[in-house]
């Protein structure tokens, strides 16, 4: 483990990414761009995973999978998603590898050439509207709500484990309806689960919001989006929802047969979120010691460590424990025993504490004495000596609860500390400096004052607030008549 | 649903294929040699992969997750490897599109070249060494027991859904030791995890084997692997576990120091099985009605079809259902009650029949006037006229357990049968073609045998049994000394 890690309030950047290394959670790959998404921090994805499919289920959804590749000619069927995608992405246009005739390993057969270039998905949109196609003719093949997870590439020139990387893990939504209504409301929903993900499991409170036509997804009419608030008063945008309107069931020529006998083109929806959202839970509530993390996410919930000399010691404190882990287990808690002999108490008090374990159980002589344990909480760090007279097991449960909630709540007041509104430009720009966070302001609505709040201040609108206050006002920037406010930040 | 399946007897082939698009499993993309898993096909596979990853993880492995580019140069570091992969695969060599000059939609931008190619990974033995290079200094960080679950590519020119595709879905584990004791002895269990799966959860029974080095994996030193037999007499390797030696581990210098301080190559193996059970899972059961699926790997386990006139006759029915639904249910038996309007009896029950669902139970106004239900089982087609006043929900599981057993019988006592000690080549050459499955011959050892049988007659040699027989004889070809039989077969 070597030193302590960064502390957050003279680096953050770096902290960020020594604590996703240390706690073994990811790190770069040889590839340029591309992550290698390690055991523990595997763990914690699938675990997201496993409750954001059971939502999808719940709410109607079916898996599905769609090839990686995509025709280069498909791309450009959507005019805005060509635009938005193009740009950066893994070209394929050579199908066969050969050996060198100078010795020099293998290298690209010349011959081998691919007729149409095929892309590396950066998002799957056209290959799966092309699909539609022939699996809607009439509105009892309506809503069809297909779901994949899949890995996908954008090539990003600058990198970050989790938060931007060429290659990541994801889930893409992708749903047809009969009606533009059915569609909207499908979007909302997906935004509305995305939130309920993020808060309840995650412990991470979320602004629901719109996107600005700028900042929409290229080739959606309306983008939703959950947006989060970092320690370091950054936002980031933790998942989007988008109502495609008719635009890829126009450009890939998908209509229905209506109740009423009429051909029409279909109304669409997409929705994802991805590996991001490690980033988003990594810096949402972890300290200078580690990660924290909400019970509900944390692969092992309880480490039990034994303070011992020799393996007598060690084994009293093994068979007390072993009925306390039993107890766990049946509640359904993860436990994990840490008789490692090659460390000390203290060097895995640490690791446990850069790994977030939420709640350690510590047993040395004393409590062996006193028949006692100390339970330590990695939230508040609070420590607590408990008999082993009262249940134990329940006593954790009531305490990972506590810490679900916890952390919630203490997001949520920083969230609500750094959430700013602000009536000038001036106001605007010595918050975004001196305060970060949300700053609540009124804008003109033209992508020109965005842009150039943006240049200005590198402040990016993050969304206007779903079913927020709808009250008038005048632009900070132009003085010009603005509808309503709307959230900017710094965002990652 | 239109007409029937073409007959097996008539057309295998094309009955495997119809049954995979009719039954909504999976069809070809319009990406050459790509499929798209639907739904219906995707959740039998979710079905598989919770029952193997279940298993994985019992046996101590953990999922982790790498970069789904290799850097061609890396290829090249086993000598083995790269011949056996460079030929078909896909090259990535650009990095971006542009807007074409004359409108044509995108192009190939020539500036976005890449300095070194990257090949979608057909295989990931490359880059996880190159990265267990960095996390395996000492015996202390062994063993190192990692799976991941992934897409991967090899651009094959003849392909056929789920049992040979360019792109498909795959687990791919890799783990490294201190001892090539302790990595044969992982390459062995994962073989035995594999067959357990293959026989409790597919109901296919599967022969345990280890390759001929012909057949072996590039860049292995033994590869073990199970062998199924499909109804046409024809063999399926339905996973293969590879024993790598020191290969990998001297190719990308992964070395650790030993307990008594030695510096030491580690010991590796890979083992993988991929989408391609799905075409094993179909062509094993089947019939000419359609899928024949084992109970414990259904997504719909049962389904009940209410046969009525009128709304009222409808309640009446689900109102009975709904309480052996809920009886159902709380066994942990997946039902679905099929009220659709729009469809006749009939048609249901051909559909669900096409798409395998072990139990139908039918209710109607005979039914409701005796208090009874029809109960058929799919895997024999025989109905039982079962009264309400018994327990339906034991009945269902008594018989759920029953086709689970009854089809792995049927698929053993098939195998059986279809496996035939020969002596003589002519003998070979007749069983091959009038009985098919496997045959099983004495044979040199040599390559070149096997290659001259694999000419004349396109069997393979599929495996030498696992702790089979040491009987020598002499081979039916050469007449040279064989150390013991091998099977040989026509295969997928």
């Amino acid at each position: 483990m070597g030193k302590g890690l960064p502390k957050r309030s003279e680096d953050y950047s770096l902290w960020y990414n020594e604590l996703v290394k240390r706690a073994d959670l990811a790190e770069n790959s040889p590839v340029r761009g591309c992550m290698v998404i390690k055991p523990y921090g595997y763990s914690i994805w699938e675990k997201m995973q496993a409750e954001i499919d059971r939502m999808f289920k719940e709410t109607g959804h079916s898996n599905a999978y769609f090839p990686l590749f995509i025709p280069k000619s498909y791309l450009s069927k959507e005019a805005d998603h060509v635009e938005g995608f193009a740009k950066e992405c893994a070209v394929v246009t050579h199908y066969r590898l050969k050996n060198d005739e100078n010795g020099n390993g293998v290298v690209v057969d010349p011959d081998a050439k691919l007729e149409e270039e095929l892309i590396v998905r950066p998002t799957s949109e056209t290959v799966i509207w092309s699909t539609y196609k022939n699996w809607i003719q009439s509105y009892r093949d309506l809503p069809v709500l297909v779901n994949q997870w899949a890995n996908v590439v954008r090539w990003e020139m600058r990198t970050r484990l989790f938060l931007r990387t060429a290659e990541f893990l994801w889930q893409e939504g992708h749903t047809a309806h009969a009606t533009k209504k059915e569609a909207i409301a499908e979007s909302i929903q997906m935004m509305e689960v995305y939130a309920r993900f993020a808060e309840q499991f995650m412990a991470m409170p979320v602004v629901r919001g719109i996107k600005s036509e700028s900042e929409r997804f290229a080739g959606a009419v309306e983008t939703y989006c959950i947006e989060a608030l970092m320690q370091d008063g950054k936002a980031l945008q933790a998942g989007t929802s988008h109502f495609l309107g008719q635009n890829f069931a126009k450009a890939f020529d998908v209509k229905f047969t209506s109740k009423e006998g009429k051909l029409e083109h279909v109304w669409g929806t997409s929705w994802g979120v991805s590996t991001r959202l490690m980033g988003a839970l990594i810096m949402a509530h972890s300290d200078d010691q580690g990660l924290v993390l909400p019970p509900k996410l944390a692969p092992i919930q309880v480490v039990i460590v034994p303070i011992y000399r020799g393996e007598e010691q060690l084994e009293v404190i093994r068979e007390k424990a072993s009925g306390i882990i039993a107890d766990l287990r049946a509640k359904g808690v993860s436990v994990k025993f840490d008789d490692r002999d090659a460390f000390k108490p203290g060097y895995k008090f640490a690791e446990w504490e850069l790994k977030g374990v939420p709640v350690r159980l510590a047993m040395g002589p004393k409590d062996l004495e006193n028949n006692s344990v100390e339970i330590a909480r990695r939230d508040t760090g609070v420590k607590e000596i408990f008999s082993l007279e009262g249940s134990i097991s329940e006593k954790v449960e009531t305490l990972l609860e506590d810490i679900q909630s916890s952390i919630y709540s203490k997001a949520l007041v920083f969230r609500d500390e750094k959430t700013t509104p602000v009536d000038s430009y001036d106001e605007f720009k010595q918050m975004l400096d001196e305060k970060g966070g949300f700053i609540s302001a009124h804008w003109d609505g033209t992508a020109e004052t965005e842009e150039k709040i943006k240049q200005e201040t590198k402040a990016t609108i993050r969304c206007m607030i779903f079913n927020g206050d709808d009250e008038e006002g005048t632009c900070i920037y132009s003085g010009k008549p603005s509808a309503r406010r709307v959230l900017f930040a710094r965002a990652y």
